[in-house]
């Protein structure tokens, strides 16, 4: 998939969606001083997870305070006034994507309830795969939801367990959830992370003067010096208070299955991940590739910024030269709507040109890291094209993503996936290139160290390669997962 | 009271909040193809009730549509793109007063849950005096209350009913209140009204082109040219819907007992309440002021625009000449602050000025419609004597006021009260006058067509004046009301 | 004319531009620490003079600084940021109207230029009847405009004047001049203020302890506890520097002749014009109203806030009651559009609301200041007829507009002029009255205290009800004024 | 010269101003329908030339229109309301960088003047170097100026010519002129554009569709696929009507000497200048760099982004190993300030952050462009430290910088240029590197396929480098250049 197709573009008609997006990112500190200011630098360092909305809660020992908006971490939590209406020493903080219509401000997370045991605040990445039959459930109980949000329902199942500790309570709900969760929660007296039983989505621990901290990916920890712990464990309660972490495992032990997709695509390249440097990783996909499906050509070329740890690895491995042929322009607005027909033609060309001296006359490997709908690839190859390129062989660091997801991120329908709906050969003609492969789903396993997937427990969730889901989809087979979750349009 | 002091005016600081104020309007219309638009106009004519926030929710067959903001009517809902958000042939609205740093979006009405029946819309105009009460037994029974709003009872309480039919879960729910209120509600099939069983906020029911409306005053229904039908009757639920009007009155029946501050200041003046035009009634005021406390002088002025009516009636009665000697400044906006320490002095004189040719050598009565802390008065005394004023008779069109409001109106707590504080000879020197007159109790029954108050039944809401409260103050009672109602603090 | 219909009702579409629109309000303090902040409030007393921009330029000794803005004073200038971004002891500041698309931010005055004995900020009320033909003569010579206001030319001519002291300069520019201005001017060392030859628009001089300020009308020194000193006079420069006042009468001598419609409506009730307290000439001008044009009726109605002064003195002078049959809403903000047509048919109620009670089966005389299109005039009676009123007896203030001005008033031109059209009796017809009376031109000399008008010399410049323009007409009778002023068509 | 200094990353203060700014970008297009809309993709195509603020102006015809923001381009033209505001078939645009507090709206280009034949709209990308003093002279004379760019003096000079054809005036006006400058300019009936005699400026003409086009850089055509024609020559002035492209050279001929800053720094890769694709001449920088101070390494490092072709182009010549040892995170917002001390010590983390796994225990290369004041290199050079890097090689791909700019490059004065302080060896200690190379300015010209520099008539403007600055320096040397321009300072 081409960063193209990142949700800051702006192009989404234009480029027709062809994208994956994540739902979320999390982060939260306990006992510093300045809480919400290092949780607004945690959630800028994982901006790439969310680009729509971002919230940070914080406790001052009495009170909680929120500040949630639509927009980057950046245009709310850079200015001082914000950061001083968040005062106290614990807060958590989100970032999310949403499609647009949806991202409402009543949904920007963490949500907050006040229960009986005090206030709690929850952010949540990943998705449940049968909160809407909870919420229904719910909603029949007389419970009132101000949220379109699964997450809210977290804050039901605490507020409405009959446990008497806050903790005891917490574990009640998670018992009851199905699907992909790394929650960071603020209470009174803790702040607490859990990971649902097969670890799915990320959470890590680290810790700063003394200090703990959640987030959702190491570079969080790195861009305030913060040192990483290690990672929280699957189905594993993290609990910090201040006498320390407590770890609680209230799920039967099995063994992890973490989401791919957070090496092919979602983690910034500097992030260790499950004890793995992502760029090294993404460096292997390509060299993975290329001794897969090695072609005789000129230059490498990756479709920046996606493809280029794996453009790097395919030219090493491959002894080509590596050349940037495309050029990003990063000053494209989040809403760059082309203002007349002549305008929305140029499409693609607002967020990528390119470099024509590299490409003229060449035989070009063009490397990006995955295919959605394809219409994306399709311009970058005619682009190529028309820049006097020889031949354009187009390698992409994944297998074809033929099923969806439903563990938090938002993948079109299979109708919509190129690689559903169409074989090799016919991928090949419709994106236009002269030769298209992908990266072998033992090949993913290989680079990332493993013999072979185990087709038993696979080490990953793969589902959009494999068709094999790691859980129950209860909301998905017991209906279609499209209804509405609320009868209340709100605009923003 | 001073109308400089309305909330409009934005020197609460200045003018050390001597004020009073109502938290809210409401409107409602079913059937009419253009229901947000005509909602807003509804609020517009009652943008006098509450400047801080207004909101509309509008049903358009299958979702609710909602927006809600802060600021006047106009700023929000004169927008074309707004409106058209509001799609649906049924909505309900409301405006709200709120004192600083409360009025938070979360608050906004109207609110809306989703039940198990379908949605419920619900605007409130009044306040509950056991809603702490309720509103910590809901925690408790784990109620996610996202609000700090004592509006968000209601919906908890009809959600939770264990009732059918959506008419018979909010009979349960009203039972379950004590207070003041005025409801206008939305459901999927029906608009319904509800007053409290004294009836002690104004509601009323009119008719615009064969589609029922429910407002507060009669001024929103003349601003559209709708017909007024009758006031909803205390105790009353109408229930609208395609069928017709419905009226169901669930509570023993006994006398109504409405707030008498609709009269002497929240009213406008062309509103018809209960039978009588609210002009017509502060002329009656001032006529019998005058002949309570009459005193040889040469103009009467009133303080603009809240004594103006009075101002008329006395001078009338009196054979004085009516003079315009203060003249008011309407554009002075919301959030004037003044910049530095020689505007701040500047006070009251951004809002109302002397008109000196009137005021030199003379002996006036300065007519105004009540005093609350007195802090304004002291300064508009003295700009009259400034001005060369040889004798300055204050008058006020209402009794002293020497207990707090617990129905609604935004009253200080009794050490705030200048009239809880002072005799009456103490007040006269603290505002500088050279004579002080109240109407007597009495004389408001008397121009309000009464022989005499009936100590048994009192024909109006008078605690205020009177100390008699008419219905339980569970929350007062049972603790200090100015108990935190979230632990949440939610800037807007 | 019905206030209904003043610029900040934003109903204009509706109410088809029945209204008069002076262009300006002036102010400027000399030697002051807090100059900016003075002027703001100067500013704000004189808002009614032009609520679509306002600007100030304050000099620190070293730089000059400019904010200006559209919107209200209160709107910018309220802020503590802006005041303290207008740092120094000397400013000057302006209020303006001007017509929706042309009111763009480079014509927002004070206007500045560096010239060559230093800089130079300018605020002018009033219109030059030469200004056209001067700024083509100046282009002519290779001067830029940058904004396509009249003032601009004053800049110009001051910059190339071959004199060397400024305060020549400045003469060798007014020389040059024909038409209507009330300038204050700011220098590096000087703040000047100046009125055309015949007094047209006005400017008075106060003091602040010891302070000196010009002011548009008394009402702005009012404000700032200022003391008026005495009315800048006709042809007459101030000159004020830290030496105090020096007073320069370049001109011949000749009478002055204001603006009659200072009186009729531009001032504030409360400023003294010319010795005349307004609100009290307003009376007379009702009374004389009363004398001319009696009517047997049961009451007065004002049409509120301009009709307001001369109904009170008319009831007086005719022994009739008087009472607000008619109440304003002063929330409507300045832009509100109505969204719908249904809404649009509502027009006029959105500002004006009928008090149904005090009108229902009587003979009413309603009262405004001047008729200028009549759209508005029939929809108010319309209005009294529908409530019931039995007989409407129109009575205006001032007599019948004939002629537009062209002095800085906005009048329309003559085919939209409705005394310019029709007859008495087919205006009578057209607004539906029973009868309708102007007061006469005698009248108003009259009320303002002479014998008759001066055939020969009339006392003030009435030429919108006489056709006798006080100045040659230069751009006029050149050519079209309505000739665009500039190629350059800029918004905001 | 860190990409992490450039002006979006609003780290001015972190960061210590310590970068290069061009203060233009310019565009324009005559005889097409939709001139507004192609002018703004083609000034989002040359962002990188200007963030601060935008401007169009566009002529139907009759009228101009201008609009003119501060911000990005695709803040303000991406939206459609805004380019329907500006009609008409040709336009010309501007983008432009400036330090705060003096990007004020007047000075946001394009200017416009009213001149004698008609409009002149013009865009200015350059700096004169005798501006000030034309400044002066045309202030002596009774100019006024509005802005406090010199590229108005051009708008006054065309005013002020006796000439009576447009060319001629402009013509007389360019001989005034000294320094760098293109200029593309509109009058009622042209578009014009214009190179200084030694070119230092870039302009590019190109053609879409039978229509032509004046743009900064060639990337400016690419993006709406328009074609290149051919650079504008130094001295050349380009005559653009109805009949198509006149060339006129009323400059006495010399070679063209254009700022070598282009290839360096400024343009974007993909772009064409002086026949020369920009990313292959970076990459020959890198090759050359290499050649000139190779040293033994593990892996080549970039700075990014402004690094990284000279990166490749040395990892390529000195058969190393490219990786990507710096993430640079694209969302930091333009006005990210820090909010608290804890933050800001974060500093050039918010932007740049260690890929550890890449760096740890390696000898690394660590190529950047250039160094300006050096401050962002120390923090750079101790990252890799921290992050366990062996050794630091730093290498830059341009001679170090001893001179300030007068071109239009904005460069701090020669006490903060790093290299006109320090010795190579001071310099390498103060930014704590193990070796510092910097390409040999003979390296920069064979780079760009030269033999060598020729002293006498350089093929470059290279005064940064050399201190030989190609034209007079009239400001520089009459006295202080940071003599204010204006004595107006106003805020946007």
């Amino acid at each position: 998939m081409s960063e193209a197709t990142r949700p800051d573009d702006g192009l989404d008609i234009d480029l027709d969606g062809d994208t994956l997006r994540e739902e979320c990112g999390v982060f939260g500190i306990f006992g510093h001083p300045e809480a919400a200011a290092i949780t607004a630098l945690g959630l800028h360092a994982l901006q790439h997870r969310g680009q729509e909305a971002a919230g940070i809660v914080a406790f001052d020992g009495k009170r909680y305070h929120s500040e949630r908006r639509l927009g980057l971490v950046g245009d709310t939590f850079s200015k001082r006034d914000v950061i001083e209406r968040l005062p106290g020493s614990a807060a958590i903080g989100h970032v999310r994507y949403s499609t647009t219509g949806e991202t409402i401000l009543r949904n920007v997370q963490p949500l907050f309830a006040e229960i009986q045991a005090g206030g709690f605040a929850v952010a949540h990445n990943g998705n449940l795969t049968n909160g809407l039959t909870l919420r229904r459930e719910l909603i029949r109980k007389g419970a009132i939801c101000q949220s379109t949000s699964d997450t809210e329902v977290i804050l039901h199942l605490v507020a409405r367990s009959q446990r008497e500790r806050f903790i005891d309570r917490f574990i009640d709900a998670l018992f009851q959830l199905e699907g992909a969760y790394a929650f960071v929660g603020l209470t009174n007296k803790k702040l607490v992370g859990a990971r649902d039983p097969l670890g799915i989505r990320p959470l890590v621990l680290g810790e700063l003067d003394g200090h703990y901290i959640l987030a959702s990916e190491t570079c969080a920890l790195d861009i305030i010096g913060a040192r990483f712990i290690r990672d929280v464990e699957n189905g594993e309660i993290v609990v910090i208070t201040e006498s320390g972490v407590e770890s609680i495992k209230p799920f039967p032990r099995m063994p992890a299955r973490p989401c791919i997709f957070e090496y092919i695509y979602f983690a910034r390249p500097d992030s260790v991940v499950h004890g793995r440097n992502v760029y090294q990783v993404r460096k292997r996909f390509g060299a993975e590739l290329a001794a897969e499906s090695l072609v005789e050509a000129d230059v490498v070329v990756p479709v920046p910024d996606s493809g280029v740890p794996a453009a790097i690895g395919f030219a090493q491995a491959a002894g080509l030269p590596y050349e940037l042929g495309i050029i990003r322009n990063h000053y494209v607005g989040r809403t760059f709507i082309l203002p007349t027909q002549a305008m929305r033609e140029v499409g693609v060309r607002m967020k990528l040109s390119v470099n024509r001296a590299v490409i003229e006359g060449k035989r070009i490997v063009l490397v990006d890291d995955s295919i959605v709908r394809g219409t994306t690839s399709v311009k970058i190859v005619r682009m190529m094209r028309e820049a006097g390129a020889r031949e354009v062989h187009f390698r992409i660091s994944s297998p074809p993503i033929t099923h969806p997801d439903y563990y938090g991120i938002d993948t079109p329908d299979r109708t919509n996936l190129l690689a559903a709906q169409k074989s090799l050969a016919e991928m090949r003609d419709y994106v236009g290139a002269d030769s298209l492969a992908f990266l072998s789903v033992e090949g993913i396993y290989r680079a990332c160290g493993y013999e072979r997937r185990d087709p038993v427990r696979p080490q990953f969730t793969d589902h959009c390669f494999t068709g094999d889901y790691p859980t129950f989809l209860t909301d998905v087979i017991g209906e279609s997962a499209k209804q509405q979750l609320s009868l209340l349009a709100e605009a923003s």
